[in-house]
């Protein structure tokens, strides 16, 4: 067994052998310590390694009525430019030290293009997908690969695909955006690149990726399986609206209701590795149970209204409403429309954490499952 | 570096001493190889290690003029009871030695069933699909989950799972039966099971399945994925039309047209582990190019009328009729039936070979990828 | 719903018409389903549809004295070349009709290569391993990478890749050759192919995949993983027994007491997609409590003395001999070498059997899980 | 298609008709936002989305001299105690705004153990492994098995596995703590628990999971393969440095010269989900070439004296100290230590990129893959 520079060693003993206990010393040492970009453990393990998540991200809600107010404005006074490519507003957590993300993971925006404009054609390595609340005759194409948009559609934009946003109407469409930016910056993995010209030559046949595997249950036989990404380019609404009206007959979640995932067809996974899309109904009257899991969610309110209670906070929400559920909170359902279905779309960073095996969930137990209601989110 | 028992080298070498390297002796060894329950490799290699696979599995067609005849025949004469629980009639394929299997690893029969007949529920192990021919009211039920057989739909009863078959009309009902009974037994990995009773209580909505994964590009968010077998037991036939028509419109495969794998939303792999099932549609006129795979595979007319081109020998096929293509045999399939559509639903044992890292593929490439056909097939 | 050719249902129906169901119409279906390459599952279905599996397979075992007798002579009457590039004996098992084969889907030989002697090089898609019984200064070269052999030394060939054997001493070398050859030609898999020329060039360092993969628990980091077979090529017998020694201070199994899978350093998993390889050590004393699983075995003594009891038959073996037990028969290991360990090298299907969902395993119950032995086996 | 709320709309649409384009009504709309908890996209577009990634974490290092100097002095005046488990000293990246992390994911820090302390046991979700920099007598507790601490060692601590640390002599230990906390925070997923009482005891043989896998190429054949973590908990340095001196006779890489990858050998991947940790060596007078990847790295002088040329800054190293390669940046290695032999010991987060898909890599073109230098780095 060798050891290590017994110099210095020496020389150290020496240095602090006048006082090698007392508070001088222990000034001293954490004084050293600062200077030479060290930290100790010992001072801060606690809050470094907390018994549990301690978020900073807070739980919000962002009324519709402000959201389009503002985004109807910004049509009105902002142009699309290169290097502001697209009139997004992005959701800002108050909790996230005026960082323009919705969660430490998730960006979420309310992007508005007027008619007879076009966001014009970039690509990047963040991961995005966009939900679609008024299509107005919108289109996407995402790699010459065109669809035209209509409310509720899902389409994704995958990793380093070109894609640019358009509109053949006198009408401004109106859409959520998703995206892991904060992820893909916290990992320094950000690539960013304008397209040459302004959009894509649409190459494939209109709706191509829906028309090849949008019934979802079969895929052309002599194709590889892709797995870095859905082959879905846009998931249209009938088919999703199909989808729930489907499983409420048959299977429901306690604290989700009719709750179905977005799956890459190709391996029954999210439509991103770094996070999933959901869509659920709340069916009229439904209260669900509680549970918190670890991980954060963006939810969308695309029909109905009610109350989701968090950490025993009400957040009353109406349509088009957007609000946010940080890691390990408590959360429930409540749709409050009468006799009316509520569809909230969901985006959630779960397939991150079960990738990094770091996913947990806990369902509440106490007063049937329910939280006791402590107070009501006044948005500002 | 020890040997072993050199006191039998010792014996053995006397022996053999008087004649060490004559005729004789040469006669001597192979009587004791053979008296020893041994075969020396030297006599056979360049049978048992072919330069590329000479199968016993011959191309073969049959009528389904004569499989209606005899199937509507065992209709009438031939009871459903224990121990004879289906009433179903299997393809023979001529090369396999009296074994009745259509291919080495695949068994596809015919199966009847009379109005208000059931086929009493039992499980296995072999893995099982079928293809409803007529369905005419008739039901199955997998685990409790009943759906109502209708034509062109695809049934899966995965390994294991209690699954029975009745009907509710006065009409009989006719499907295509494929199972990997030729490769289960082979394995020595049969088991099986009659049920307690005739059928299974439905005990889920019906067409459960079906409406809970139906949709396909989506499932339920709560949902652990399950990869050992697909999740929908029924893939309904108004569905896989749709996925034709939609692919016909974006893409094609030169060597078969129009083909749809059915996938396991779970994974996006193959229905079962042992074989795939495809759905391909020959549109008006096409002629699609020779190719050969490692792998044997059953194909089923379910509509229209042409030829298959197998090693150079036209095989004429009307609807109804079951054909075979054995391994690495060249085929080609061609549209006679001038401005219909011609469908074809067909297994392959595809899967095992990839799972096994044996699968090969070629196409052919003489003729603009056509082959000379050198004769037709006659059936008996 | 449309029907099928109702004219075909027509005449059918008249032809039977005068005697519907009499004995005489069903010995005319049944003329006529064998005319027609047909058969009645109702007939056979409790045969081919087996309440567990029931084996052609017989156990056996084959006395080194006799194998190596045999392949001595063979040594000194047979000569290698073309179309017998290998001194190969096969062990074939009574039960299997004359096939040369140890288990349905397991090739095992007896290999015998005189000093001085090269074996030619050449490929096959037919996966194999060879485990060393005595080296004496042989060698292997597979895709260039060469390797001296010792006693105890596992050697993989992976599929497709060009392999040769020679030998620079006076000594004969002996070896024990398994390939998934049964499995191979039962799927119409074989492809084969000679090398232009006798033996390779030696283009890697000596033992590279050794040095390279060998210790195991790291791999060069630079690497992709490569999930087909295992990098490494030779699994050296000192390591091996390290293993087995380090393995018995800390666990064992009740079945097979110190056992250990060889593995593909890149997955984790067996070191062929077909069959895995074991090596299992029985202390001294050790008597095994007996289990069965789905998938046949084929076992070499590679050390000591002991019996194994198959379906409560006693096998009794000694260092040399070769054994098989066949799928789902059940079996116990018992060292009757006094204060010597016992060493068994195993062959598995077992992976083939996970790969299509069809492994079961089951331990005995009765008598404190030890078998009634009810007879011995006597070698011819 | 339905709109959203018209009345709204209107509302909206008159408060801002007096002015709806000039500046006025643009910094209205800013202050609205601002208000809203909103951020426009195309204010900061290019920032968010960069070209290329551009981290704020900086390329430091950190002398052995001022750690050993620092570390023991903490072990004279600072005891272990709960809520202060560990007497660790964090290299905290100037680039990190004072969070005490050595790169954005991975936490980095010198432990210090006196003779005859004991660290007490917990466990939480943070991933961690110890690089053992003198051992003297010390040993690890994981979930029962204990091993002793030699120079070189690697030890992992899965996740929620408790564990804690030893000294049995009268020397202090020192080693590398390796933590993904600065992830496992971001995420908010940290949970974390103390073991009632102090030290656990030992349920296992010594040294257990290194008896039971520790040669890496075989695993007990009845165990299944545990895919969450590596089921080795200690890789010894004897069979690293043999592992090096082996692949060093075959192969190298031109960035990285002689690298290894530690392996979980139950899946050929990484140690942990979020990170991998190599152990390197620098062959006497190498000079690697220069590349750069996605991620970022800590790296631990094991031996000798070098330099890593980090965007064009050379910083100087020798043993014992720690330097940081943050993301994207390029670097090369440069032994500079005469005849002797250099190694490093490495971390790095790559498993999280490429499970996520964003991993890239590029080698340096120029000057024969060699940066031009245009300064060194100066230690505080």
């Amino acid at each position: 067994m060798d050891t290590i520079e017994p110099e210095v060693k020496a020389e150290v003993r020496e240095e602090i052998s006048p006082d090698l206990t007392g508070p001088e010393a222990v000034a001293r040492l954490n004084r050293d310590m600062q200077r030479n970009s060290l930290t100790p453990l010992w001072q801060i393990e606690t809050n470094l390694m907390s018994r549990q998540p301690r978020t900073q991200t807070l739980p919000w809600l962002w009324k519709w009525s402000t959201l389009y107010d503002i985004a109807e404005r910004a049509g009105a006074l902002v142009p699309i430019e290169r290097g502001g490519d697209r009139r997004a507003i992005a959701l800002s957590n108050p909790g996230l030290e005026g960082r323009p993300f919705a969660t430490p993971t998730l960006w979420t925006a309310v992007q508005w293009l007027n008619g007879h404009e076009v966001a014009p054609a970039h690509r990047h390595t963040a991961q995005a997908i966009r939900f679609i609340i008024e299509g107005n005759g919108s289109w996407s194409t995402v790699e010459g690969d065109r669809v035209f948009l209509e409310r509720g559609d899902l389409v994704l934009t995958p990793p380093w695909l070109w894609h640019d946003h358009g509109s053949k109407s006198d009408e401004r469409a109106i859409w959520l955006d998703g995206l892991d930016i904060p992820l893909n910056n916290y990992l320094d993995a950000s690539f960013f690149e304008p397209y040459k010209g302004e959009a894509q030559a649409v190459t494939q046949a209109l709706n191509g990726t829906v028309l090849k595997y949008g019934v979802g249950q079969m895929r052309p036989a002599w194709e590889k399986r892709s797995v870095e990404y859905s082959p879905i380019f846009t998931y249209k609404w009938t088919d999703t609206e199909r989808a729930l009206d489907n499983l409420a007959q048959v299977a429901s979640s306690p604290y989700d209701d009719i709750a179905l995932e977005y799956t890459n067809p190709h391996t029954g996974g999210p439509v991103m590795p770094a996070f999933s899309a959901w869509i659920q109904m709340l069916r009229p009257g439904i209260h669900t149970q509680a549970h918190r899991q670890v991980g954060s969610s963006v939810y969308h309110v695309f029909e109905g209204s009610g109350e989701t209670i968090i950490n025993g906070v009400s957040f009353r929400w109406e349509k088009g409403d957007f609000f946010v559920v940080p890691s390990w909170a408590w959360h429930e359902h409540h749709n409050l429309g009468g006799n009316e279905r509520a569809i909230l779309f969901s985006l959630h960073d779960t397939p991150l954490l079960l990738a990094l095996n770091k996913y947990r969930e806990e369902s509440y137990q106490l007063n049937n499952g329910h939280q006791e209601i402590t107070g009501t989110f006044q948005p500002v």
